[in-house]
């Protein structure tokens, strides 16, 4: 995080973030933000295609940052684990927390910026996906892990946006748990085929 | 699936997915769609805002069948098997496996389709997070388990596309089974602090 308080990036990504906060996401432009950041548009150019990837740069980040780190984690680990491995180590590229907070709420009040992040979710889980099937874990697998992965990603983001003294690493290990938790009450065969199956499909009748 | 069959939406939609499959997507009209379907572009308009939709339809109608399939669920039953109990009933409206084929295969060549796929797809998980937390399960609960019941659903529709024979039920329970499985996986707070997070860190350092 040292890293983003002072280099370029960082201070066009502060700047971006103060004016879609004080003055709303359309109506900001790159000369604004340039100005606010003491640079030129330039050099915002040499960063970010245009103002819409500062939301979003940090998601390319995170993408090529998670891929190493899955192929970091020792052969042989199952893939849920492996993902897990990589999530914790997210501090290492995460934005600040302020940062985050006006991102996630820019984000919400535009609908073609939640499009976008869906968009880049996808992309994410695609990425991993790829990832853990080169380590040699079958496509299906990999996918489902994946989705939980992204399950647990999206419970601790929310969690330490919501609690200023959440540590990381605690709140991914507990949000892991959770969804172990949930995992865990999966009804088998004979509960699906069973009587909450036959009492829903009755009701569901137009 | 009878009423697909014979209906005028099941016609259009048939004569639309002959139409994207023969010439394309993009140089597939509505006229084009009424024509096959023997009926007039005044009909396609009563059932489709547009082209896309006959698409998407399905999609909206899922997620009223499956919210209403929630509901439906005996009380007290916990929140992934609640899913899993409203996801049993889809067959009552899934279209026929030749539709979702081809509707498969034009929206993967489609970026913007693309899109559209995963924004009904959000809307859908909040759909099902929302009745969950009607049935008085705790908001955090009900996503992580609406990210758990939509992964099977994934997989289970990827698998009866892939298997002519499979039956949708015996592939549901398979794919929960699976998804518990990769799921009971999960390493505890000991081993994501331990030596595959030390050795994923240092792999993934710049």
């Amino acid at each position: 995080m040292a890293r983003w308080e002072g280099d370029t990036q960082g201070r066009l990504e502060r700047a971006a973030l103060e004016l879609f906060q004080e003055q709303g996401y359309d109506r900001t432009t790159v000369a604004q933000i340039a100005q606010r950041a003491g640079l030129t548009e330039r050099s915002f150019y040499r960063w970010f295609a245009d103002k819409r990837e500062v939301l979003f740069g940090g998601r390319t980040d995170l993408e090529s940052h998670l891929v190493r780190a899955v192929a970091a984690v020792p052969p042989g680990t199952a893939a849920l684990p492996t993902l897990l491995a990589a999530l914790a180590t997210v501090p290492q590229v995460v934005r600040p927390r302020e940062f985050l907070l006006v991102r996630t709420a820019v984000i919400a009040a535009n609908p073609p910026l939640r499009e976008r992040e869906l968009i880049k979710l996808a992309a994410l889980a695609e990425a991993l996906t790829t990832a853990l099937v080169d380590r040699g874990i079958d496509a299906q697998t990999a996918r489902l892990a994946t989705d939980l992965a992204l399950a647990v990603l999206r419970l601790t983001g929310q969690r330490c946006l919501a609690d200023e003294s959440a540590d990381f690493h605690a709140t991914l290990a507990r949000s892991a748990a959770d969804l172990a938790a949930v995992a865990a009450s999966t009804a088998g065969p004979a509960s699906i085929a069973g009587s909450a199956v036959a009492a829903s499909a009755e009701a569901a009748r137009p």
